[in-house]
């Protein structure tokens, strides 16, 4: 169904390659394990280097998908997201330097203790081993997520979407190129060689070769995989944020904050989805701050008591609580007390990210305490939902599940840990 | 097929149950998580003092329970497993207040840090929500896990083994006792109210409401955990432990801890299994080592190399690597070289614990850095592979995965946690 290209015949034996795959990417996991930081961070930047010089061959990759794109009848967004031009490219490079550039998360010592028989212990963080990355139509993946999983000394198997096919191929030479370049296995980062989507589903099971599986996409693709996957997944299915403005909010900081939360950017995760107003805060400041929206352009759906503020506001139904609108568009809702607000959160919240605005320290440990999204925020926006906001460098993610990683995926949350112990002929009594 | 128990009836609606459980397990979890520490450890200290006070209530049940066994025809071994008595309630007892005892491992400050925008990060430790442990004889479990599951503020559901399910539900109705008189909900230590193995099916597929399973028993039940659950598992399946002695080995250390790895308990996790010598070893220590472990009663089956050093050597078979014998019996092996060890290791061992035994240092850390068990020990005992060795206090299990817990699974590692982050009216840019 995705064309007709020479290497993506129905011919092939999905499951044997992906088998072969995922064979040799253990293999490369179990050399990345031991392999110095200075081979990773080498291979990162030869891969930068070679992205630059091969700039032409990617572009002209790219113009190939850009034409199944159209052909396809890709949306003008979708085409935009295909998209690489000579600074995103450049941007591509760049990212890997600055992954090269972090500190090592793979031998870090997080925790070390001795015992009182002498036993000397040391927790040290390791690679997870073989991650799987399936994607959309963002080429610029292919760089991003391979180049983190090779800074954290994992292996990794990418699957792109069909329609940056070629681009991600042209990226993926790159990093392999880096590869060779500091004597590190090519078979470190490999690439589905088709567009076939039974590859999907193999990755999903390959329970004894893929230790992780990390969906970057929509809600169709991460349902998909969360429902289908057998391995573990990092992932968040939706960003359906909250702000709830306490009576006690800053007006000022309230309105910076609530405004910022929806219009910076709508199509993020980060973005929110869902105005709580206290009761004495929509009663003071409630009018001028759904004015606000309107006036940038967002369209308000209150319940009755938010519809009273203003006329211009749009009447909710029961399916605008809990939805991830992705656009100019906010449910906002007044509650009684901050009780109110946490309860409308755990029964519509996504558990990503909630902010509270509040100047009293007892509201906002009680948010703090009784939600338990990855991400909880006071007096800042949602917007800072993002793994270089934090100061992880870049992410491969956010997660939303409890195990293991959750909230923005950087380099250290790709890494799992072993314990190492020392003694002096010790034995158990 | 387990007895004709009155609320064990087949009529019982399993799924229904089940799914009710599941409701009042999160609705307890919700409320656990913001507990202060000073109400989990009062309902672990009140749990112990029920426990004792109770002794004769859960004797009388464990009789039932043993007269049952006996029916059945449970081996000794089983029958000892099952068994109570005065000193071993005690000890249920001593184990709760030791728990109560340790540090509380919610809401620590795992990380912390300050960005340029001024917005202050703490990482924080938080209840994993609900925890299912699926356990078979030992009626010691209920109190041990359901203690651990409070005390790191997750809700438990536990499913015992069906012989001891009389003195499981005593020994359950002091852990309620001990959350009703600290004023904590009662559904945060639940128990399967049936011998139905439908229930454990049902566990292990409850994604909304468990969220992680821990089975506590032999490879059968682990098995079928790990080949079923949808639900993430920590656990092992089998603990293949290795010892190498390397050519650089201090005899007289290297013979007491080999002699303490196999013998000092051969039915645990932690007991050696295979030994792997260098050959440098074997030709001045091997023939003495062997010695030792045959005098001791262990029964060596070897390599023609290891036949060469005595004569009561029985040959290995391929089925010998890569064993778990839990008895007095040692695979043994002679390698070229640690690297010959290490491959050794990496085709049969199960990833649990595996001990180098040398003076080397480059050796130790090749084998540290080439392995990537859950724990490596030097100059120590495997026998060590143990919660309380590692000064964790309880362990609930020692899991092999490499996600989220790994090694002993103690109270701290029954914890996920969540990102809370102050500003004062800071947007993103």
């Amino acid at each position: 169904m995705d064309g007709s290209i020479a290497n993506d015949a129905k011919t092939l034996d999905v499951p044997a390659v992906m088998a072969e795959m995922g064979r040799r990417a253990k293999a490369a996991a179990a050399e990345l394990a031991y392999a110095p930081a200075s081979a990773r961070d080498a291979a990162l930047r030869a891969a930068a280097e070679a992205i630059e010089t091969r700039e032409a061959e990617i572009l002209a990759a790219n113009a190939k998908d850009m034409d199944f794109g159209r052909e396809k009848g890709l949306s003008e967004a979708m085409m935009d997201r295909l998209l690489l031009t000579a600074p995103r490219v450049a941007a591509m490079a760049q990212g890997l330097r600055e992954v090269a550039a972090q500190e090592d998360p793979v031998g870090r010592v997080l925790e070390e203790w001795t015992r009182p028989n002498g036993l000397h212990f040391r927790k040290v963080a390791t690679p997870l081993g073989v991650i799987g990355v399936i994607y959309e139509s963002r080429p610029n993946v292919t760089a991003d997520a391979g180049g983190l999983c090779l800074k954290s000394g994992n292996a990794a198997i990418l699957r792109g979407g069909s329609e940056s096919f070629h681009s991600a191929g042209a990226i993926h030479a790159c990093l392999q190129e880096g590869l060779r370049a500091a004597g590190l296995p090519a078979d470190a980062i490999q690439r589905v060689p088709t567009r076939d989507r039974a590859a999907v589903g193999e990755m999903l099971t390959m329970q004894g070769a893929i230790d992780v599986i990390i969906p970057r996409g929509g809600k169709g693709l991460v349902g998909r995989v969360q429902a289908e996957a057998r391995v573990p997944v990092f992932a968040h299915l939706e960003g359906i944020c909250h702000v709830y403005a306490d009576a006690a909010a800053d007006p000022e900081k309230a309105r910076r904050v609530i405004l910022n939360a929806k219009t910076r950017r709508t199509g993020i995760c980060g973005s929110a989805e869902c105005l709580l107003m206290h009761r004495g805060y929509a009663a003071g400041q409630g009018a001028a701050t759904v004015a606000m929206l309107i006036d940038a352009g967002v369209e308000v759906r209150g319940d009755a008591a938010v519809q009273a503020l203003d006329p211009r506001v749009v009447p909710a139904t029961d399916a605008d609580w809990g939805r991830e609108f992705l656009d100019m568009i906010i449910a906002a809702k007044v509650v009684d007390d901050v009780d109110g607000a946490i309860a409308h959160i755990q029964r519509y919240g996504s558990q990503h990210t909630e902010a509270v605005l509040t100047e009293d320290d007892a509201v906002a440990e009680r948010f703090f305490a009784r939600l338990d999204s990855a991400i909880l925020l006071r007096n800042a926006s949602t917007q800072f939902a993002d793994g270089g906001e934090f100061g992880f460098g870049a992410e491969i993610g956010i997660a939303t599940g409890k195990m293991h990683a959750r909230g923005p995926v950087g380099a250290k949350q790709l890494t799992s840990f072993k314990y190492l112990v020392e003694g002096d002929g010790t034995t158990r009594p």
